[in-house]
């Protein structure tokens, strides 16, 4: 299942070549997988309640254009793949139609102290509940 | 007493007008204050071990002269008044010798539930050690 | 003329006691400020278009709650006063109906050297057009 | 050639969990970028003198442990591997000796008007002045 997070880019997101800066697509990703994570059905929260937490151990950014001030940073989400304790989560950053980065990120699913856990059924599930809907 | 913190303006902190973008002042002040408050023997932690903690209700900004990218900034920190439960720490941010906004900052020191509790008085003695060594 | 900017709070604008650090509050407050300014018919651009800018000379930050994360914050912007090359906008931060924090900045009008400008009529109306709308 | 960039983590920079936020990372290896550049005689300003300009164009960050509010971060920095237009920066991220986070990054060498342009060989050499002194 696919979801979209969308902001105006801030005035202080932009550098002196009046393009966003790179560290912020980060940022927004992150809002982008809590609103990804809500969509699904595993709201953040929920996760917690089950003594369950994730960790980011990797992540990689690809650029193909830039978000200028006054662009609407918009952020499409889809689960990309699931391992044993981990997750791969598919974050297409675009203004309108135009593509702007593409980032992976990986995430491990830990217990409350920060031992990884098999990934439940469940949360597998909704993980990949993409096909069918995104 | 004075202390000062200083580090290069970074380029994530410059905006479009090539200047440090105004919200990276408070940024700057809140390490400069925990430079501060180790300097005249108050660390944060040591606070915290006392069941004290602060919390930061005004603050207000003057600007003289912008930081550029390249510039080196400097944050002159000291204490300017200490009320019943509360302080105002004054901080002179500067480039060299060219002063570029005061910041007059005033907590209000609570318990560990956020109640405001009296100054006890060697905190005050520390807060205010500033003629002496300024 | 009022007008709201909003946005939920980033998980990456809290800190490590869990609510909205000092410094976003700033950036929040410019763009309810851009967003103002455009809903008062004078667009940043049309500024620059006409040869103007603006310049941040001074800020005033008085808190009264704090914003935590799951919270929306909502900028509540209108024209305070204006005098002859500068102008004072205030902004209303909240959550919902609880107060949050109320700023006060100066802006001077300039040139586009930087030297301040005197208050165009249509400019020092617009900015003002607060009682018949607000 | 290798330089290090370092500066204790700001309290800005924690999130609610107590670790450095992740997208600060590629702020931190920024800062590091432009002290390298410096250290391997090829300061920004003297790209730019020539006419020359970079683009980031991918980047990849590998966590191994967190940085936590009192630690101060250090940021290591090499030149990977050197193409026709592009070259690979390596940062590696640690609080003293144990390593944090690493993060590769691809740099397109760029006219002034953003289009690739081959490498010349005083700045390839310079790129990859690893090995004699690292």
């Amino acid at each position: 299942m696919k979801s979209t997070w969308s902001a105006p880019l801030r005035f202080a997101e932009a550098d002196q070549q009046g393009i966003a800066f790179n560290a912020h697509y980060l940022t927004w990703c992150d809002e982008a997988m809590t609103a990804w994570l809500r969509a699904i059905g595993l709201p953040y929260d929920s996760l917690l309640d089950r003594g369950l937490d994730t960790r980011v151990v990797a992540s990689s950014l690809t650029w193909a254009s830039p978000v200028r001030w006054g662009d609407v940073v918009a952020v499409d989400t889809c689960g990309e793949r699931v391992g044993r304790t981990s997750f791969v989560v598919r974050f297409e950053v675009r203004v309108a139609t135009r593509p702007c980065c593409t980032v992976l990120t990986t995430y491990v699913l830990t217990d409350s102290t920060g031992v990884p856990e098999p990934v439940p059924g469940d949360v597998r599930q909704a993980l990949l509940a993409r096909a069918q809907l995104g």
